[in-house]
């Protein structure tokens, strides 16, 4: 299992449109080969940044299955009119939990 | 509940150590007032990149009773030599989970 992490800087003032969409989205992510869970995270210092913590089974299920899919499309459309820039992807292992 | 994500670059060939360094650590974060969890991830495009999400009760738990007690001088003693440079630290609300 891997997370995406994605910061997002939203647009000053679209906050609560923004996780309207987010909310509009849940079940895209839920038909999603390899998806298995979705984090919003907000910043506490800079209230306009955003963080999604997704959880795939592998990295092709999100770069691939996902990103190549007419569900991606659809999620862009939902989200990205919020985006003040592109998002910061990267992913991760997790290495330890306690 | 809050959470902190540190991301911190790791000077390159001490991952390993880093890590032992983690594992030492967790009895520090257990006896901590308001500690909740502790994840550590590594980057899977950068992999000397880590981030640290760790949750707490409330932000004062993280900012006054860890960071200023000798249990945060115990815990960078142990990790901070591995560190190439300093932690990018912020705090989240989480908005939304599914």
């Amino acid at each position: 299992m891997i997370t995406e992490i994605a910061q997002i800087e939203i647009k000053p003032g679209s906050e609560k449109d923004f996780e309207a969409a987010i909310a509009m989205a849940q079940p895209i992510f839920k038909r999603c080969k390899g998806w298995k869970s979705f984090e919003l995270h907000r910043s506490i210092e800079k209230p306009s940044r955003y963080r999604l913590h997704i959880t795939w089974e592998t990295l092709e299920n999100h770069m691939v299955d996902f990103r190549e899919s007419a569900d991606f499309t659809e999620w862009r459309g939902l989200v990205g009119p919020h985006f003040a820039s592109p998002p910061e992807v990267e992913h991760t292992n997790t290495v330890t939990r306690f």
